[in-house]
C-alpha cells in the first residue's frame, strides 16, 4: 500500500493548516511597507500570552538554533561561566554552542528520559558561584521530557543568573509563565506548535536579559538582539530582511490559535499526549520519559528485538504515516510521535495505528488495535467530560 | 484610485511566480526524508550555472546578511586584515562585519553611484600586505552600480587574498563566472532573481576558501559553512532544521529558470534594466549610476526640487506600485525600481507609467509619457531583432 495521502506526525516540522498556506501563498509584499508593519506588530502582539510574557517577543529569520545562538552570545561575555542541563541532543546544544563562543559550560548531564531535579540546579551553582545563566530544554524534543522550569526559576531568580529555557516545543504546546515564573529568556521556533514551516525563531527576554544583552561583548551581527528590538519595537520591521511569508503566516496561525483559545490549545495538546502514552502500555511497551513526559511530543521504547529505524521506515514510506526514532544513543530504540499545533486527538488513531501494524511487521506479539483502543478510550472520556 | 491590483518593483523581495507559491503551498515534509533529500540535492546542482561554479552550493535558513556573515567569520580569524569597498549601505555592511568579530577592515571608500577601480584594489593590497580577504558587492543594491568583479578576482587570485562578492542582486540576474574568475566565495538570497520569499541564503566557495574555512577560529555556530557543506553533501540534509517551504520552492523556481533557460533570463533582465534606464534622459532625469550601472535595479534620481520619499510613497501607497527610495545619504533623492527575477519588460512600461504620474504630482514638468515611450522603444527594438 503506497497510501496517496500522507501525515505528518513528526515532532516538526508539524503540518501547517490550510489557512496558512494559503495565507502564504499570496503575492510577497515588501517587508518595509505598511501592510507588512501591521502584520508584524500584531503577531508579536499575539505571541505574548503563548511566552507567558508582557515583553516583547522578537523575531528571527532563521530556525530555532538561531534563537538559542542568540541566547548564548547575546546574554553572555567569553569566558563567563554557565550552567547548563545536558538530558538530550538539545541540551548538549546548549554546551556545543557555549564552545563556541568562548564561555565556559558547566554541565550538569542528566540520563536522556530524565528531568533535571531542581537540586541538582542549586548544586551546581553553589559549585560555580561565578555562573551567569542557567541553560535548559523547557521540552527536551529528543527525549520527550519536560524539565521543571518554573522550579529552576523560582532558584534563579533570587540570583544575579539568568534562566535561558527552549521553548521550542513547548511554546504554544502547554502553558508557559516567563514572567510570573521569572524566566530570563524563552526561545520558540515556527514549525512545531505554531503551525508554520520551518525558518522563523522567536525569543523574548526579561527586563534584566535585555539589560545583559546591551553590554554584551561576544561577536554577534545577524542575531543581535538588542538591535533587533529596537527596531521590531520603534521602526515596526526587522534589522535584515524579514522572511515575510512565514511573518503573515505566523499571524494567520495566531489569529487560529487564539480563535480556539489558548485554554483549549493546552489542553487538546494534553489530551494527545495522555491518549497516545496510554498506548504504550495497551502495546506492552514503555516509554521514554514515563515520568515527565512532554505535552508536545510521545517516546515509545521499541521492543528489544525490534529495530526502530525499520518501524519508523515502515511507517513514514509504506504507510505514509510520518514520525520520527531516535537520535544518538536512541538511535533504532524510540519512536517519537509528535502531537503539536495542527493535529486533533483523532489523528493519534492513525499514529497509533500505523505504529501497530510497522510494529507486527517487525515479528512482535499483541493485540492488534489494543494501542489504538487506548487512545480511543481517552478522547471518549474527554468528550463525556 | 486604489486599485484592486498590485505590482512589486522593490529590489528585493521582488514578486514569486505563482508556480512557486503553490509550491510551497503544498503540505509540509519533514527535512529528514528521502523526499525533501532529493529536492535539496536537485535545488544544489541546479544552482551551480546560476554562480558559474562546479563547487557545492550551500543553503542557509537565513536572509542575505546571514550569509555575509558566514562568509567573515568562516574565513576570517579574528584580528586577520581585510580590505572592503564601501560604495553603499551594503558596502558598508562588510565593515560591520568585519568590526563585530574583530577582524581588521581598510575601507575603501567609493562614492555612491560609483564602481572601485581594480587599481585602488591594487593599491591597498599595495599598503597592506597582510590582507587575506577582500569583500565587494557584485552589484550594490543601494546605489543600482555593479563593481568590475572579474577584475578584482584577477588581482587576488594571483595572491594569498581571497575574493567574498555578494552577488545577492546578481545571481540570477546577469551571468556570474565565480570558476573562471576566481572569485572565492559568491553570496547568494532567494528574495531577487530566484523568485522567493525572503528567508533562504546561499554561499558557495573555492577550493582554497573551503580550505580556510576549516581553519577559522572565528566564533561561529549556527553559520558553520565547513558543517553544513559536509551534511548537506553526504547526508542530503542540513545541520540545522531546514527552510523547508523555501527549499521546495527553490527547487521549483530554478525548473523554471532553467526552462527559460540562462541565457534568455539574462538577456531579458539587461533588456529590463536598458529600457529602465532609458527612460530617465527621456523624462529629463539623471541616473545615479550611470557608467556602470545594475542589470537588476535602476536607481533614477529625482529632480533637485522634488521629495523622493512622497513620489516612492505615493506609487506605493495610492498607485499600486511598490518601488523603493534611497538609503541614508540618499534618502529622498533617488527611486531605485527593481527588476529581478519574475518580471517582465512590459512590467516596465507600469513602473515607469507610474512614476511619471507621481513625479507630476509633485509638480516636475515633463511630457507625460516620454519615459513609458522610452521603454515601449527599447522592447520593440528587441522584439524585431
Amino acid at each position: 500500500m503506497q497510501p496517496n495521502k500522507r501525515y505528518l506526525f513528526t515532532p516538526g516540522p508539524a503540518p501547517v493548516p490550510p489557512e496558512v498556506l494559503l495565507e502564504m501563498a499570496r503575492p510577497i509584499i515588501h517587508h518595509r511597507t505598511p501592510e507588512f508593519s501591521a502584520a508584524l506588530d500584531q503577531a508579536r502582539e499575539r505571541l505574548k500570552p503563548l511566552f507567558g510574557t508582557r515583553s516583547e517577543i522578537i523575531l528571527l529569520a532563521a530556525s530555532g538554533t538561531g534563537a538559542m545562538e542568540a541566547a548564548v552570545n547575546n546574554l553572555l561575555d567569553p569566558g563567563d561561566a554557565a550552567v547548563f542541563v545536558n538530558g538530550g541532543k538539545f541540551g548538549e546544544r546548549w554546551g556545543r554552542l557555549l564552545k563556541a563562543y568562548g564561555m565556559v559550560g558547566h554541565e550538569i548531564r542528566v540520563e536522556w528520559g530524565r528531568a533535571v531535579r531542581p537540586e541538582q540546579i542549586e548544586q551546581a551553582l553553589r559549585d560555580h558561584p561565578e555562573t551567569r545563566a542557567v541553560f535548559v530544554q523547557a521540552s527536551e524534543t529528543s527525549t520527550c521530557a519536560v524539565h521543571p522550569v518554573a522550579e529552576i526559576a523560582a532558584i534563579t531568580r533570587r540570583r544575579d543568573t539568568l534562566l535561558v529555557a527552549d521553548g521550542i516545543t513547548s511554546v504554544g504546546v502547554f502553558e508557559q509563565r516567563m514572567d510570573d515564573w521569572g524566566v530570563d529568556a524563552l526561545v520558540a521556533g515556527s514549525q512545531k506548535a505554531l503551525m508554520l514551516p520551518p525558518g522563523l525563531a522567536m525569543i523574548a527576554l526579561s527586563e534584566r536579559a535585555l539589560e545583559r544583552a546591551g553590554k554584551s561583548r561576544a561577536p554577534r551581527f545577524y542575531f543581535d538582539l538588542p538591535r533587533e528590538l529596537r527596531l521590531q519595537r520603534e521602526e515596526h520591521t526587522t534589522a535584515w530582511t524579514a522572511a515575510v511569508s512565514l511573518v503573515l503566516g505566523l499571524n494567520k496561525a495566531l489569529e487560529l490559535i487564539h480563535d480556539e483559545t489558548l485554554p483549549r490549545v493546552f489542553r487538546r495538546h494534553a489530551l494527545m499526549a495522555e491518549a497516545t502514552r496510554a498506548a504504550a502500555p495497551a502495546l506492552g511497551l514503555k516509554l521514554l520519559a514515563p515520568e515527565n513526559p512532554a505535552p508536545g511530543v510521545t517516546g515509545i521504547l521499541v521492543p528489544e528485538k525490534v529495530d526502530g529505524s525499520k518501524v519508523v521506515r515502515s511507517m513514514r514510506d509504506r504507510l505514509g504515516v510520518g514520525v520520527q526514532g531516535g537520535q544518538d544513543q536512541m538511535k533504532g530504540r524510540l519512536v517519537r510521535i509528535g502531537h503539536m499545533g495542527y493535529v486533533s486527538p483523532f489523528d493519534m488513531l492513525i499514529a497509533v495505528g500505523a505504529l501497530e501494524i510497522a510494529l507486527k511487521e517487525q515479528g512482535f506479539h499483541f493485540t492488534m488495535g489494543a494501542g489504538v483502543a487506548a487512545v480511543q478510550e481517552h478522547i471518549a472520556r474527554d468528550a463525556a467530560s
